[in-house]
């Protein structure tokens, strides 16, 4: 039987893929596993059976036998050690690969999602103008160090892995931002990760959730 | 050869050990294994030797042999996949202390950091009376997760592992928040992870650092 993720009944982002399962579906799929994914509404996430699996009441979780799992980085990082194709073979190549894990999670991940939140949910305060450029530089300073690292290379390290995967993933949170546009290099390294047909197949399946509740 | 860290070399915290070279060291002391720390200034952070080893510019970075490192999240799985003494033996228990990992990185420290660098940066704004409720809320209901999740036990998972360290290491970053005094449960945990012989001397290492440069 596969694994069991899950992921949003009501996509919050209209099927854009900026929800986490799409970092989990894009794992599942560039090593060729085949998963089941169960929807969860807002309420039952907060719901004891749900909050089991999932101690902050968040998506997504992961089921596989007798292992159940959550946070979006641990079951990335375990389907990549289980599954050839995420990680390097080289144990040193392997240990940065997941240093970008950490790295697209601790470092780049929280500046975007402050900025996220304020252009979702203080909009319409009184300090929303005086604040948003301080939010934006603190995710500019971020993009200029990953630009600058990157250079002219197509992946973070090498060759792709999940340490790109979960940082394209959280590029793609910028989307309306903005901000991609003053980094035409973050820009075309997020499009070579979106142009992968695992990302592709990955993006269709959560879009599929959407537009069926879209139309029910 | 021990490994080599870099930490800061003068303390923004004062040697209360909220800096991220506290986690890797205290992960050092728990598996018992001797490591050396070369300091650096936050102008040569910023600086091509440094950047070389961590992108971002900031502590901790990893160097052994030629394996070099960055994250904090990366160097203490790297240390205790390599070493006895943070991570269960069994598969299953193995990979839910690396999703505590990820929970205290992703899910638990963002919002804490968030507060952190309002109570810092902001304090002067016209804001920051509305806002820091606000801050304080999203705080609180990780807290009141976490609480839920720990119930009447001593760790996140069975024994002490990774997850915890890490655990424990973000929510001393809200010491001066007030809001452990909220959750005493909580404050019970981070004061268990602080009595543990290896957390006791790598606090101490660290602040003696602090000492040192403060006499200097």
């Amino acid at each position: 039987m596969p694994a069991t993720i899950t992921a949003f009944e009501s996509s919050p982002d209209r099927g854009r893929g900026q929800a986490r399962d799409m970092r989990v579906r894009w794992a599942f799929e560039e090593v060729g596993l085949a998963y089941d994914v169960r929807l969860v509404s807002f309420a039952a996430m907060k719901q004891p059976a749900h909050l089991a699996l999932h101690p902050f009441g968040q998506i997504p979780t992961y089921e596989d036998g007798d292992l159940a799992l959550f946070e979006s980085g641990a079951i990335v990082l375990h389907i990549a050690e289980s599954h050839d194709g995420l990680l390097p073979k080289d144990a040193n190549a392997r240990s940065r690969a997941i240093a970008w894990m950490f790295a697209a999670l601790s470092t780049v991940e929280p500046p975007i999602v402050e900025l996220s939140m304020a252009m979702l949910f203080e909009r319409d305060k009184g300090w929303y103008a005086e604040r948003l450029p301080m939010l934006q530089d603190r995710v500019r300073v971020r993009l200029g160090e990953l630009s600058r690292h990157i250079g002219g290379a197509n992946w973070l390290d090498g060759a792709f892995s999940a340490g790109d995967l979960m940082m394209v993933t959280v590029l793609r949170r910028l989307a309306t931002s903005g901000l991609l546009d003053e980094h035409p290099d973050i820009a075309a390294y997020v499009a070579r990760g979106e142009a992968r047909p695992a990302f592709r197949r990955a993006f269709e399946a959560q879009l599929a959730v959407f537009v069926a509740s879209s139309q029910s």
